[in-house]
Protein backbone atom coordinates (compact mmCIF):
# COMPACT_ATOMS: atom_id res chain seq x y z
CA UNK A 1 0.00 0.00 0.00
CA UNK A 2 1.54 3.24 -1.11
CA UNK A 3 0.80 6.42 0.63
CA UNK A 4 -0.21 8.76 -1.72
CA UNK A 5 -0.55 12.12 -0.20
CA UNK A 6 -1.95 14.47 -3.03
CA UNK A 7 -5.08 15.87 -2.44
CA UNK A 8 -8.12 15.15 -4.43
CA UNK A 9 -9.66 17.59 -6.21
CA UNK A 10 -13.66 18.49 -6.11
CA UNK A 11 -15.23 21.51 -8.24
CA UNK A 12 -18.81 22.76 -8.15
CA UNK A 13 -20.89 25.60 -10.03
CA UNK A 14 -21.21 26.54 -7.04
CA UNK A 15 -22.06 25.04 -2.92
CA UNK A 16 -23.67 22.34 -3.74
CA UNK A 17 -20.85 20.03 -4.39
CA UNK A 18 -20.51 19.73 -0.73
CA UNK A 19 -23.37 17.51 -0.77
CA UNK A 20 -20.80 15.22 -2.76
CA UNK A 21 -17.76 15.81 -1.05
CA UNK A 22 -20.06 15.43 2.32
CA UNK A 23 -19.48 11.28 1.03
CA UNK A 24 -16.29 11.70 -0.21
CA UNK A 25 -14.51 13.01 3.74
CA UNK A 26 -17.12 10.16 4.75
CA UNK A 27 -15.48 7.73 2.40
CA UNK A 28 -12.08 8.49 2.46
CA UNK A 29 -11.56 9.90 5.61
CA UNK A 30 -7.29 10.34 5.66
CA UNK A 31 -7.29 12.34 1.88
CA UNK A 32 -6.96 16.08 1.74
CA UNK A 33 -9.59 17.64 -0.06
CA UNK A 34 -9.12 21.16 -2.64
CA UNK A 35 -13.10 22.18 -2.84
CA UNK A 36 -13.48 25.05 -5.55
CA UNK A 37 -17.19 26.25 -6.07
CA UNK A 38 -17.44 28.97 -9.28
CA UNK A 39 -19.64 31.04 -7.30
CA UNK A 40 -18.96 33.67 -9.68
CA UNK A 41 -20.83 32.03 -12.74
CA UNK A 42 -23.07 29.57 -10.45
CA UNK A 43 -25.85 28.07 -11.56
CA UNK A 44 -24.08 26.55 -14.43
CA UNK A 45 -28.22 24.70 -15.24
CA UNK A 46 -29.29 27.49 -17.13
CA UNK A 47 -25.87 28.11 -19.25
CA UNK A 48 -25.42 26.55 -22.40
CA UNK A 49 -23.31 23.46 -23.42
CA UNK A 50 -20.18 25.56 -24.68
CA UNK A 51 -19.86 28.16 -22.03
CA UNK A 52 -20.21 25.10 -19.28
CA UNK A 53 -17.74 23.07 -21.29
CA UNK A 54 -15.71 26.01 -20.91
CA UNK A 55 -16.23 27.32 -16.96
CA UNK A 56 -15.67 23.65 -16.47
CA UNK A 57 -11.97 23.26 -18.09
CA UNK A 58 -10.83 26.31 -15.97
CA UNK A 59 -12.00 24.70 -13.11
CA UNK A 60 -10.15 21.81 -13.56
CA UNK A 61 -6.59 23.51 -14.37
CA UNK A 62 -7.36 25.32 -11.33
CA UNK A 63 -7.48 22.04 -9.12
CA UNK A 64 -4.77 20.87 -11.51
CA UNK A 65 -2.21 23.74 -10.23
CA UNK A 66 -2.92 22.09 -6.89
CA UNK A 67 -1.25 18.68 -8.11
CA UNK A 68 -4.44 17.05 -7.78
CA UNK A 69 -4.42 12.66 -8.14
CA UNK A 70 -8.08 12.74 -9.05
CA UNK A 71 -10.37 15.16 -10.00
CA UNK A 72 -13.97 15.29 -8.82
CA UNK A 73 -16.96 17.12 -11.10
CA UNK A 74 -19.36 17.52 -8.04
CA UNK A 75 -21.47 18.94 -10.24
CA UNK A 76 -24.50 17.24 -12.27
CA UNK A 77 -24.98 19.56 -15.07
CA UNK A 78 -20.80 19.91 -15.43
CA UNK A 79 -21.15 16.42 -15.54
CA UNK A 80 -23.47 16.08 -18.28
CA UNK A 81 -21.77 18.29 -20.42
CA UNK A 82 -18.08 18.63 -19.76
CA UNK A 83 -16.74 14.73 -18.62
CA UNK A 84 -15.80 13.84 -21.56
CA UNK A 85 -13.25 16.95 -22.70
CA UNK A 86 -12.11 16.77 -19.16
CA UNK A 87 -11.20 12.79 -19.15
CA UNK A 88 -9.67 13.44 -22.79
CA UNK A 89 -7.45 16.63 -21.72
CA UNK A 90 -6.77 16.02 -18.72
CA UNK A 91 -4.09 13.34 -17.51
CA UNK A 92 -6.01 12.54 -13.88
CA UNK A 93 -8.53 10.22 -13.56
CA UNK A 94 -11.65 12.50 -13.71
CA UNK A 95 -14.67 10.66 -11.90
CA UNK A 96 -18.70 12.42 -12.40
CA UNK A 97 -21.90 11.94 -10.73
CA UNK A 98 -23.86 10.65 -13.49
CA UNK A 99 -22.17 7.29 -14.21
CA UNK A 100 -21.90 5.82 -10.25
CA UNK A 101 -25.53 7.27 -9.70
CA UNK A 102 -27.17 5.71 -13.08
CA UNK A 103 -25.32 2.19 -12.17
CA UNK A 104 -26.78 2.47 -8.51
CA UNK A 105 -30.12 2.93 -10.45
CA UNK A 106 -30.16 0.54 -12.52
CA UNK A 107 -28.97 -2.37 -10.00
CA UNK A 108 -31.51 -0.87 -7.95
CA UNK A 109 -34.91 -1.02 -9.57
CA UNK A 110 -37.26 -3.68 -9.29
CA UNK A 111 -39.57 -3.05 -11.76
CA UNK A 112 -37.20 -1.21 -14.82
CA UNK A 113 -39.00 1.97 -13.86
CA UNK A 114 -36.50 5.07 -12.92
CA UNK A 115 -36.95 8.37 -12.33
CA UNK A 116 -34.79 11.53 -12.61
CA UNK A 117 -34.56 14.77 -11.78
CA UNK A 118 -32.25 17.59 -12.14
CA UNK A 119 -31.43 20.74 -13.44
CA UNK A 120 -33.35 21.84 -17.15
CA UNK A 121 -29.43 21.53 -18.64
CA UNK A 122 -28.67 18.31 -17.11
CA UNK A 123 -32.24 16.60 -17.93
CA UNK A 124 -31.81 18.10 -21.18
CA UNK A 125 -28.15 16.50 -22.12
CA UNK A 126 -30.42 12.75 -21.46
CA UNK A 127 -27.26 11.76 -20.05
CA UNK A 128 -29.02 9.98 -17.02
CA UNK A 129 -31.29 7.98 -19.20
CA UNK A 130 -28.56 7.07 -21.93
CA UNK A 131 -26.25 5.89 -19.09
CA UNK A 132 -28.87 4.20 -16.84
CA UNK A 133 -30.01 2.43 -19.69
CA UNK A 134 -26.39 1.28 -21.18
CA UNK A 135 -25.86 0.19 -17.26
CA UNK A 136 -28.94 -1.96 -17.13
CA UNK A 137 -28.87 -5.58 -17.75
CA UNK A 138 -32.69 -6.22 -17.79
CA UNK A 139 -34.99 -3.28 -19.73
CA UNK A 140 -35.63 -0.04 -18.06
CA UNK A 141 -37.86 2.84 -18.72
CA UNK A 142 -36.08 6.26 -17.78
CA UNK A 143 -38.79 8.94 -16.90
CA UNK A 144 -36.76 12.47 -16.28
CA UNK A 145 -38.32 15.18 -15.03
CA UNK A 146 -36.56 19.24 -14.81
CA UNK A 147 -36.96 20.72 -11.61
CA UNK A 148 -35.31 24.45 -12.25
CA UNK A 149 -37.72 25.40 -8.38
CA UNK A 150 -36.18 23.13 -6.25
CA UNK A 151 -32.56 24.74 -5.79
CA UNK A 152 -33.38 28.43 -5.72
CA UNK A 153 -36.54 26.60 -2.91
CA UNK A 154 -33.49 24.85 -1.53
CA UNK A 155 -30.78 27.74 -1.40
CA UNK A 156 -34.04 30.00 -0.02
CA UNK A 157 -34.06 27.30 3.06
CA UNK A 158 -38.04 26.18 2.33
CA UNK A 159 -37.04 22.62 2.42
CA UNK A 160 -40.52 21.31 3.47
CA UNK A 161 -43.04 24.25 2.93
CA UNK A 162 -46.53 24.10 1.79
CA UNK A 163 -45.34 25.94 -1.25
CA UNK A 164 -42.49 23.18 -1.62
CA UNK A 165 -44.49 20.18 -1.29
CA UNK A 166 -46.90 21.45 -4.02
CA UNK A 167 -44.37 22.34 -6.28
CA UNK A 168 -42.63 18.87 -5.63
CA UNK A 169 -46.27 17.24 -6.37
CA UNK A 170 -46.51 18.85 -9.78
CA UNK A 171 -42.69 18.06 -10.85
CA UNK A 172 -43.60 14.15 -9.69
CA UNK A 173 -47.03 13.71 -11.14
CA UNK A 174 -45.59 11.97 -13.90
CA UNK A 175 -43.19 10.02 -12.27
CA UNK A 176 -45.46 8.78 -10.15
CA UNK A 177 -48.12 8.27 -13.15
CA UNK A 178 -44.95 6.00 -13.92
CA UNK A 179 -45.01 4.10 -11.36
CA UNK A 180 -41.23 4.78 -10.84
CA UNK A 181 -39.28 2.10 -7.97
CA UNK A 182 -36.13 4.37 -8.15
CA UNK A 183 -35.81 8.20 -8.01
CA UNK A 184 -32.17 9.59 -8.84
CA UNK A 185 -31.67 12.72 -7.34
CA UNK A 186 -29.71 14.57 -10.34
CA UNK A 187 -28.62 17.48 -8.56
CA UNK A 188 -26.66 18.13 -5.78
CA UNK A 189 -28.79 20.52 -3.91
CA UNK A 190 -31.42 18.14 -3.82
CA UNK A 191 -30.44 15.56 -1.06
CA UNK A 192 -31.45 18.72 1.52
CA UNK A 193 -35.03 17.84 -0.05
CA UNK A 194 -34.51 13.79 0.40
CA UNK A 195 -36.69 13.88 3.76
CA UNK A 196 -39.54 15.30 2.32
CA UNK A 197 -39.05 13.67 -1.04
CA UNK A 198 -39.30 10.46 0.84
CA UNK A 199 -42.40 11.19 2.66
CA UNK A 200 -43.65 12.00 -0.74
CA UNK A 201 -42.60 8.92 -2.38
CA UNK A 202 -43.35 5.70 -0.02
CA UNK A 203 -41.77 2.42 -1.53
CA UNK A 204 -39.37 4.54 -3.98
CA UNK A 205 -35.50 4.29 -3.56
CA UNK A 206 -33.77 7.54 -3.76
CA UNK A 207 -30.54 7.74 -5.23
CA UNK A 208 -27.59 10.20 -4.06
CA UNK A 209 -25.14 10.64 -6.47
CA UNK A 210 -22.69 11.63 -3.44
CA UNK A 211 -22.90 8.27 -2.01
CA UNK A 212 -22.24 6.58 -5.32
CA UNK A 213 -19.43 8.96 -6.60
CA UNK A 214 -17.57 8.84 -3.41
CA UNK A 215 -17.51 4.84 -3.38
CA UNK A 216 -16.26 5.39 -7.34
CA UNK A 217 -13.95 7.39 -5.69
CA UNK A 218 -12.56 5.11 -3.70
CA UNK A 219 -12.61 2.58 -5.62
CA UNK A 220 -10.67 4.56 -8.30
CA UNK A 221 -7.93 5.83 -5.62
CA UNK A 222 -7.55 2.07 -4.37
CA UNK A 223 -6.81 0.56 -7.95
CA UNK A 224 -4.46 3.40 -9.13
CA UNK A 225 -2.69 2.23 -5.52
CA UNK A 226 -3.13 6.07 -4.56
CA UNK A 227 -5.06 6.00 -1.31
CA UNK A 228 -3.58 8.07 1.49
CA UNK A 229 -2.27 6.38 4.47
CA UNK A 230 -4.05 6.60 7.89
CA UNK A 231 -0.67 8.69 9.05
CA UNK A 232 -1.30 11.21 6.21
CA UNK A 233 -2.72 14.39 7.33
CA UNK A 234 -6.47 14.95 6.30
CA UNK A 235 -8.14 18.27 5.54
CA UNK A 236 -10.12 20.65 3.09
CA UNK A 237 -9.30 23.72 1.37
CA UNK A 238 -11.97 25.90 0.25
CA UNK A 239 -11.76 27.87 -2.68
CA UNK A 240 -14.55 30.40 -4.04
CA UNK A 241 -14.55 32.85 -7.29
CA UNK A 242 -17.13 34.78 -5.25
CA UNK A 243 -17.43 35.52 -1.78
CA UNK A 244 -21.41 35.30 -1.42
CA UNK A 245 -23.78 36.08 0.96
CA UNK A 246 -24.68 32.92 1.99
CA UNK A 247 -21.64 31.03 1.31
CA UNK A 248 -21.21 29.56 5.04
CA UNK A 249 -24.70 29.18 6.48
CA UNK A 250 -25.42 26.90 2.99
CA UNK A 251 -22.26 25.42 3.38
CA UNK A 252 -22.39 24.13 6.29
CA UNK A 253 -26.33 21.93 5.47
CA UNK A 254 -24.99 20.70 2.57
CA UNK A 255 -21.44 19.35 4.28
CA UNK A 256 -23.23 18.65 7.13
CA UNK A 257 -20.63 20.53 9.20
CA UNK A 258 -18.91 23.46 9.99
CA UNK A 259 -16.52 24.96 6.91
CA UNK A 260 -13.73 27.31 7.18
CA UNK A 261 -13.91 30.71 5.29
CA UNK A 262 -13.49 30.31 2.11
CA UNK A 263 -9.95 31.51 -0.04
CA UNK A 264 -11.63 33.59 -2.98
CA UNK A 265 -9.74 33.31 -6.23
CA UNK A 266 -10.65 35.76 -9.08
CA UNK A 267 -12.58 34.44 -12.18
CA UNK A 268 -10.36 36.47 -14.55
CA UNK A 269 -7.28 34.01 -13.06
CA UNK A 270 -8.98 31.17 -13.83
CA UNK A 271 -7.45 30.06 -17.51
CA UNK A 272 -8.31 27.10 -19.71
CA UNK A 273 -6.56 23.87 -18.76
CA UNK B 1 -33.94 70.13 -32.50
CA UNK B 2 -31.14 68.39 -32.91
CA UNK B 3 -30.95 64.61 -34.26
CA UNK B 4 -29.00 62.50 -32.38
CA UNK B 5 -28.34 59.34 -33.99
CA UNK B 6 -26.32 57.53 -32.24
CA UNK B 7 -28.21 54.65 -29.89
CA UNK B 8 -28.82 53.89 -26.66
CA UNK B 9 -26.79 50.87 -24.84
CA UNK B 10 -28.62 48.90 -22.32
CA UNK B 11 -27.39 45.97 -19.83
CA UNK B 12 -29.10 43.85 -18.04
CA UNK B 13 -27.76 40.41 -16.29
CA UNK B 14 -29.61 38.70 -18.89
CA UNK B 15 -33.13 38.99 -20.48
CA UNK B 16 -34.92 40.68 -17.67
CA UNK B 17 -34.09 44.23 -19.09
CA UNK B 18 -35.96 43.02 -21.70
CA UNK B 19 -39.00 44.49 -19.50
CA UNK B 20 -37.31 48.10 -19.46
CA UNK B 21 -36.66 47.95 -23.16
CA UNK B 22 -40.43 47.71 -23.47
CA UNK B 23 -40.84 50.88 -21.94
CA UNK B 24 -38.00 52.40 -23.47
CA UNK B 25 -39.00 51.40 -27.18
CA UNK B 26 -42.64 52.99 -26.62
CA UNK B 27 -41.76 56.16 -24.74
CA UNK B 28 -38.39 56.53 -27.32
CA UNK B 29 -40.01 54.91 -30.86
CA UNK B 30 -37.25 56.90 -33.01
CA UNK B 31 -34.12 55.74 -31.03
CA UNK B 32 -31.70 52.78 -31.76
CA UNK B 33 -30.77 50.63 -28.79
CA UNK B 34 -27.88 48.04 -28.17
CA UNK B 35 -28.69 45.67 -25.08
CA UNK B 36 -26.84 43.65 -23.49
CA UNK B 37 -27.70 40.68 -21.41
CA UNK B 38 -24.69 39.08 -19.42
CA UNK B 39 -26.47 35.52 -19.57
CA UNK B 40 -23.27 33.91 -18.85
CA UNK B 41 -23.25 35.18 -15.90
CA UNK B 42 -26.96 35.63 -14.63
CA UNK B 43 -28.15 36.04 -12.09
CA UNK B 44 -26.23 38.75 -10.46
CA UNK B 45 -28.42 39.04 -7.34
CA UNK B 46 -26.70 36.05 -5.49
CA UNK B 47 -23.11 37.60 -6.35
CA UNK B 48 -21.23 40.03 -4.20
CA UNK B 49 -21.17 43.68 -4.62
CA UNK B 50 -17.38 43.48 -6.02
CA UNK B 51 -18.29 41.33 -8.49
CA UNK B 52 -21.80 42.82 -9.57
CA UNK B 53 -19.61 46.01 -10.00
CA UNK B 54 -16.73 44.45 -12.00
CA UNK B 55 -19.46 42.89 -14.66
CA UNK B 56 -21.13 46.10 -14.78
CA UNK B 57 -18.10 47.72 -16.06
CA UNK B 58 -17.90 45.08 -18.22
CA UNK B 59 -21.11 45.23 -19.82
CA UNK B 60 -21.01 49.42 -19.84
CA UNK B 61 -17.35 48.89 -21.74
CA UNK B 62 -19.13 46.38 -24.24
CA UNK B 63 -21.83 49.32 -24.84
CA UNK B 64 -19.20 52.29 -24.95
CA UNK B 65 -17.71 50.21 -27.80
CA UNK B 66 -21.09 50.79 -30.05
CA UNK B 67 -20.89 54.71 -29.39
CA UNK B 68 -23.79 54.95 -27.50
CA UNK B 69 -24.97 58.28 -26.07
CA UNK B 70 -26.87 57.01 -22.66
CA UNK B 71 -26.01 53.80 -20.75
CA UNK B 72 -29.37 52.51 -18.85
CA UNK B 73 -28.49 50.61 -15.93
CA UNK B 74 -31.70 48.06 -16.91
CA UNK B 75 -31.01 45.31 -13.74
CA UNK B 76 -31.78 46.43 -10.28
CA UNK B 77 -28.83 44.69 -8.62
CA UNK B 78 -26.40 46.62 -10.75
CA UNK B 79 -28.46 49.59 -10.22
CA UNK B 80 -28.05 49.26 -6.62
CA UNK B 81 -24.70 48.35 -6.24
CA UNK B 82 -22.73 50.07 -9.23
CA UNK B 83 -24.60 52.70 -10.65
CA UNK B 84 -22.49 55.44 -8.95
CA UNK B 85 -18.73 53.21 -9.97
CA UNK B 86 -20.26 53.77 -13.83
CA UNK B 87 -21.22 57.61 -13.20
CA UNK B 88 -18.48 58.15 -11.76
CA UNK B 89 -16.06 56.49 -14.65
CA UNK B 90 -17.82 57.13 -18.03
CA UNK B 91 -18.26 60.52 -19.78
CA UNK B 92 -21.81 60.03 -20.92
CA UNK B 93 -24.76 59.47 -18.48
CA UNK B 94 -26.48 56.54 -16.87
CA UNK B 95 -29.61 56.12 -16.01
CA UNK B 96 -30.64 53.40 -13.24
CA UNK B 97 -34.05 51.60 -12.70
CA UNK B 98 -34.10 52.56 -8.72
CA UNK B 99 -33.79 56.72 -8.71
CA UNK B 100 -37.37 56.73 -11.53
CA UNK B 101 -39.01 54.16 -9.52
CA UNK B 102 -38.12 55.79 -6.39
CA UNK B 103 -39.53 58.96 -7.11
CA UNK B 104 -42.87 57.41 -8.40
CA UNK B 105 -43.34 55.48 -4.84
CA UNK B 106 -42.79 58.72 -2.75
CA UNK B 107 -44.49 61.22 -5.10
CA UNK B 108 -47.41 58.14 -5.59
CA UNK B 109 -47.55 56.82 -1.93
CA UNK B 110 -51.10 58.60 -0.03
CA UNK B 111 -50.54 56.74 3.89
CA UNK B 112 -46.42 56.76 3.63
CA UNK B 113 -46.11 53.02 3.72
CA UNK B 114 -44.39 51.92 0.78
CA UNK B 115 -42.93 48.54 0.09
CA UNK B 116 -40.15 47.46 -1.92
CA UNK B 117 -39.39 43.96 -3.08
CA UNK B 118 -36.53 42.50 -4.82
CA UNK B 119 -33.49 40.29 -5.22
CA UNK B 120 -31.69 39.70 -2.05
CA UNK B 121 -28.97 41.60 -2.96
CA UNK B 122 -31.15 44.49 -4.45
CA UNK B 123 -32.90 44.18 -0.67
CA UNK B 124 -29.77 43.98 1.27
CA UNK B 125 -28.25 47.18 -0.63
CA UNK B 126 -30.67 48.94 1.19
CA UNK B 127 -31.14 51.21 -2.01
CA UNK B 128 -34.31 51.64 -2.60
CA UNK B 129 -35.67 52.54 1.39
CA UNK B 130 -32.45 55.05 0.95
CA UNK B 131 -33.32 56.77 -2.07
CA UNK B 132 -37.48 56.73 -1.65
CA UNK B 133 -36.91 58.30 2.08
CA UNK B 134 -34.67 60.74 0.41
CA UNK B 135 -37.11 61.48 -2.33
CA UNK B 136 -40.04 61.70 -0.26
CA UNK B 137 -41.69 65.87 0.89
CA UNK B 138 -43.33 63.73 3.92
CA UNK B 139 -42.78 61.21 6.22
CA UNK B 140 -42.54 57.71 4.16
CA UNK B 141 -41.70 54.20 6.00
CA UNK B 142 -40.61 51.71 3.31
CA UNK B 143 -40.73 48.31 4.18
CA UNK B 144 -38.48 46.08 1.71
CA UNK B 145 -39.16 42.14 1.37
CA UNK B 146 -36.29 40.06 -0.57
CA UNK B 147 -38.49 37.55 -2.70
CA UNK B 148 -35.77 35.15 -4.26
CA UNK B 149 -38.04 32.32 -5.46
CA UNK B 150 -39.76 35.02 -7.76
CA UNK B 151 -37.17 35.19 -10.38
CA UNK B 152 -37.34 31.12 -10.72
CA UNK B 153 -40.77 31.35 -10.92
CA UNK B 154 -41.37 33.48 -14.11
CA UNK B 155 -38.40 31.58 -15.79
CA UNK B 156 -40.47 28.70 -15.63
CA UNK B 157 -43.41 30.47 -16.27
CA UNK B 158 -45.66 29.68 -13.28
CA UNK B 159 -46.53 33.20 -13.36
CA UNK B 160 -50.17 32.28 -11.40
CA UNK B 161 -50.17 29.22 -10.30
CA UNK B 162 -51.54 27.92 -6.53
CA UNK B 163 -47.80 27.20 -5.57
CA UNK B 164 -46.88 30.61 -7.02
CA UNK B 165 -49.89 32.44 -5.21
CA UNK B 166 -48.79 30.79 -1.79
CA UNK B 167 -45.22 31.54 -2.00
CA UNK B 168 -46.47 35.36 -3.08
CA UNK B 169 -48.67 35.46 0.29
CA UNK B 170 -45.79 34.40 2.76
CA UNK B 171 -43.19 37.48 0.98
CA UNK B 172 -46.08 39.97 1.01
CA UNK B 173 -47.51 39.09 4.41
CA UNK B 174 -45.33 41.72 6.05
CA UNK B 175 -45.95 44.30 3.65
CA UNK B 176 -50.01 43.84 3.79
CA UNK B 177 -49.68 43.51 7.54
CA UNK B 178 -47.34 47.54 7.25
CA UNK B 179 -50.89 48.68 5.57
CA UNK B 180 -48.42 49.94 2.26
CA UNK B 181 -50.52 51.62 -0.65
CA UNK B 182 -47.28 51.61 -3.18
CA UNK B 183 -45.46 48.54 -4.38
CA UNK B 184 -42.14 48.83 -5.73
CA UNK B 185 -41.23 46.13 -8.05
CA UNK B 186 -37.42 46.09 -7.52
CA UNK B 187 -36.83 43.53 -10.04
CA UNK B 188 -36.81 43.25 -13.72
CA UNK B 189 -38.52 39.85 -13.90
CA UNK B 190 -41.61 40.98 -11.50
CA UNK B 191 -43.72 42.79 -13.92
CA UNK B 192 -44.61 39.20 -15.43
CA UNK B 193 -46.39 38.92 -12.09
CA UNK B 194 -48.26 42.17 -12.11
CA UNK B 195 -51.83 40.29 -12.67
CA UNK B 196 -51.47 38.32 -9.53
CA UNK B 197 -50.20 40.96 -7.66
CA UNK B 198 -52.88 43.28 -8.91
CA UNK B 199 -55.46 40.76 -7.54
CA UNK B 200 -53.42 39.83 -4.28
CA UNK B 201 -53.33 43.28 -3.33
CA UNK B 202 -56.29 45.29 -4.32
CA UNK B 203 -56.11 48.95 -3.50
CA UNK B 204 -52.29 49.03 -4.03
CA UNK B 205 -50.18 50.84 -6.51
CA UNK B 206 -47.81 49.08 -8.13
CA UNK B 207 -44.33 50.66 -9.61
CA UNK B 208 -43.29 49.09 -12.76
CA UNK B 209 -39.58 50.33 -12.56
CA UNK B 210 -39.03 50.74 -16.63
CA UNK B 211 -41.77 52.88 -16.97
CA UNK B 212 -40.76 55.35 -14.81
CA UNK B 213 -36.97 54.68 -16.43
CA UNK B 214 -38.26 54.97 -19.76
CA UNK B 215 -39.24 58.43 -18.70
CA UNK B 216 -36.61 59.65 -17.44
CA UNK B 217 -34.44 58.66 -20.30
CA UNK B 218 -36.78 60.66 -22.53
CA UNK B 219 -36.05 63.58 -19.95
CA UNK B 220 -32.77 62.76 -20.27
CA UNK B 221 -32.13 62.99 -23.83
CA UNK B 222 -34.53 65.95 -24.35
CA UNK B 223 -32.63 68.00 -21.99
CA UNK B 224 -28.92 67.31 -23.64
CA UNK B 225 -30.62 67.55 -27.18
CA UNK B 226 -29.72 64.54 -27.64
CA UNK B 227 -33.16 62.80 -29.09
CA UNK B 228 -33.26 61.08 -32.61
CA UNK B 229 -35.51 62.69 -34.90
CA UNK B 230 -38.39 61.49 -36.47
CA UNK B 231 -36.64 60.68 -39.44
CA UNK B 232 -33.53 58.50 -37.87
CA UNK B 233 -33.78 54.76 -38.54
CA UNK B 234 -34.66 53.14 -34.97
CA UNK B 235 -34.05 49.80 -34.17
CA UNK B 236 -33.16 46.77 -31.73
CA UNK B 237 -29.43 45.18 -31.55
CA UNK B 238 -29.30 42.14 -29.05
CA UNK B 239 -25.84 40.92 -27.69
CA UNK B 240 -25.87 38.25 -24.88
CA UNK B 241 -22.50 36.49 -23.45
CA UNK B 242 -24.10 33.06 -23.63
CA UNK B 243 -26.80 31.58 -25.99
CA UNK B 244 -29.15 30.20 -23.23
CA UNK B 245 -31.93 27.66 -24.08
CA UNK B 246 -34.80 29.82 -23.08
CA UNK B 247 -33.75 33.38 -24.35
CA UNK B 248 -36.23 33.47 -27.25
CA UNK B 249 -39.07 32.38 -25.96
CA UNK B 250 -38.62 34.52 -22.10
CA UNK B 251 -37.62 37.16 -24.27
CA UNK B 252 -40.51 37.89 -26.58
CA UNK B 253 -42.67 37.76 -22.78
CA UNK B 254 -40.49 40.02 -21.61
CA UNK B 255 -40.54 42.47 -24.24
CA UNK B 256 -44.36 41.70 -25.54
CA UNK B 257 -42.90 41.45 -29.09
CA UNK B 258 -40.73 38.78 -30.86
CA UNK B 259 -37.23 39.14 -30.64
CA UNK B 260 -34.31 38.44 -33.63
CA UNK B 261 -31.68 36.10 -32.54
CA UNK B 262 -28.85 37.40 -30.14
CA UNK B 263 -25.42 37.94 -31.02
CA UNK B 264 -23.18 36.39 -28.84
CA UNK B 265 -20.17 37.61 -27.52
CA UNK B 266 -17.76 35.84 -25.57
CA UNK B 267 -17.25 36.69 -21.48
CA UNK B 268 -13.75 36.39 -22.35
CA UNK B 269 -13.75 39.53 -24.48
CA UNK B 270 -15.77 41.59 -22.09
CA UNK B 271 -12.93 43.82 -21.05
CA UNK B 272 -12.75 46.42 -17.45
CA UNK B 273 -13.91 49.93 -18.85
Amino acid sequence: MTHDQRPIGVFDSGIGGLSVLKHLLHHLPHERFVYLGDTARVPYGNKSAETIKLYARQCAAFLQQHNVKLIVVACNTASALALDVLQRELDVPVLGVIEPASRAAAAGTANGHVGVIGTRATIASNSYARCIEASATSRVIVQSQPCPLFVPLVEEGWLDLPATRLIAAEYLRPLIANHIDTLVLGCTHYPLLMPMLEAMLPGVRLIDCGEWTARDACDILAQRDELAGPEAQSGMYFYVTDHTPLFTSLAQQFLGRPVNDPVRVSVDHLTDA
